[in-house]
């Protein structure tokens, strides 16, 4: 089969020639139609990761057959019994095990979901990974409820589209923020009521003006020294989760603000199978239409990474296979 | 009846002979018997709190007489209907409404509990503003679970110690800090298993050492640098309450410890009916008796604030009435 292969530290990933991938028992050979990309690809390319091994195919999110059947894979590998947080032999599809960035991979048969049916391979295989990330953080750690006004920052990446989609299509009131207007526009557009940019000065005064009132639910993948306006901004009983930290270490923190409140503050990673089931109810319920930003072929893979690197999608980068 | 009366901003409370209060529909007046000292009292008198209003009786809690019943007095008023926050009306007895340091208080009959028939007047009085924020950080907030292992700041204060009792009692493991070595050694007679002193080095390291392995709940009044260290040594699934923050802002958070071992951070207060009935069941059901660093006459107040502001007791400061 074709697959793009990380044969190195610091090298690009290369468009070759490998074995077809053999399934152990529990295991099925998924023939992959799409793939879609996530900043831990990127990461892993640039040796930003932990505990890198090579060779690797990388590549998390898949959709395509299993014989005749459609489905989407569970990328969130060996989570264990405790639903509160991953084992310590968890791992993500697509490094240390081989991923879907080939013409076909092997997984455990557990992690098989039928795609749903609304969608196209492209937009199937743009949901698993994003889409239970955004899930756990806006609903099993947050637990939003219909009617909250939600924050979502740094809107365009992969997860925060999700968590504003799914979000709306609760019936919340979903503003955004992003260092794009263009990005705010286009949220807009897909059902944010208002957003602002955070590259302003108390763009946090800025947004309750906007809002008219304070937030319930905040999802952020950015931390660093903007984090400390969310609890500002919270209303009493305020929820915030977090599943990155891409502008640093959280700083300036006042505990007076979060504890008057009584304000939540949680990590969040990927998610269990309960929350992958709950992701796919949700988005078959509402018909949810995973956004695309761009299209690649595989052998294109590079290209696609680097437009991943320079921030400038909106929305999922998908391989077409 | 005789009172405890703050008259005006900067001056020390003053021991003078006022009217008795007269009870509204719904209200009962108590004959205390004892009160306690809390933080607040302290930052109230000092001017370092919000909506300070004068002339007022401070004092939140007590235990005392309605006729024959032997009663305490839950210091949370109007909670409201939201279990998870307090309503915008919600107030602490002592400020604006008269509080404990008197011969008399007037409070709505709702707020009043029977005494545990194990304690004094002196050691009920002592339990119900730190006991309830113990109770609501340890179980309503972080949902300690029998067998974990429990870190507590700042051993000493009031609400620490009932945090430490209360999860002794449960089961759990704990270990404390402290900036006193006697503090440390107390507290261990009391059921800690150990504790390092958090004016060292590293204290954080020398501390997973002498647990021998991370912490799954972790209860905090200070804040500031120090806290930074409490998710580097929480176990996956870890939870974070804090009720205080006398060190000042939170400072350099590292979003990824959090995110990946799924952190909960909360911010906590007081709490509610609930919280306060709970509370009531465990120190009744374990015996649980309250810590008393020392006994004053109501005459002598203003030296039992002055002892809570030099921040030397180990236990709560009792005024006996």
């Amino acid at each position: 089969m074709h697959a793009l292969v990380l044969e190195a530290k610091d090298q690009a990933p290369i468009h070759k020639s490998v074995a077809d991938p053999t399934p152990a028992e529990n295991e099925v050979v998924v023939q992959l139609k799409a793939a879609a990309l996530n900043h831990r690809d990127v990461y892993i390319t640039q040796s930003l990761y932990p505990k890198i091994s090579y060779p690797v195919i990388l590549g998390s999110d898949g959709a395509g057959l299993v014989g005749d059947r459609e489905v989407l894979i569970n990328p969130s590998l060996s989570w264990g019994d405790n639903p509160n947080v991953q084992a310590e032999d968890y791992s993500i599809l697509g490094m240390p095990s081989n991923g879907t960035f080939a013409e076909q991979v092997v997984v455990p048969t557990s992690q098989i979901y039928d795609k749903p049916g609304h969608l196209s391979f492209a937009e199937a295989a743009a949901l698993p990974l994003a889409g239970l990330t955004a899930y756990r953080a806006l609903f099993t750690k947050c637990q939003l409820q219909v009617g909250e006004r939600v924050l979502i920052s740094g809107v365009g990446g992969g997860v925060a589209l999700f968590a504003m989609q799914f979000a709306v299509a609760l019936g919340a009131e979903v503003f955004v923020t992003s260092g794009s207007e263009a990005k705010i526009e286009k949220a807009i557009v897909l059902g944010a009521k208002g957003g602002v940019n955070y590259k302003a000065e108390q763009w946090h005064k800025a947004l309750l003006a906007k809002a008219g009132g304070g937030f319930d639910v905040v999802i952020d993948s950015a931390g660093g020294a903007g984090f400390a306006n969310f609890p500002k901004i919270c209303n009493p009983g305020g929820r915030i989760a977090f599943y990155g930290g891409t502008r640093g270490n959280i700083q300036n923190l006042n505990p007076q603000i979060i504890f008057w409140k009584q304000l939540s503050i949680f990590g969040s990673t990927m998610g269990n199978d309960e929350d992958f089931r709950g992701m796919l109810d949700l988005v078959n319920t509402h018909r949810i239409q995973p956004v695309i930003d761009q299209v690649f072929p595989l052998r294109e893979g590079v290209a696609a990474l680097d437009r991943m690197d320079q921030g400038l999608q909106f929305g999922k980068i998908v391989l077409e296979i």
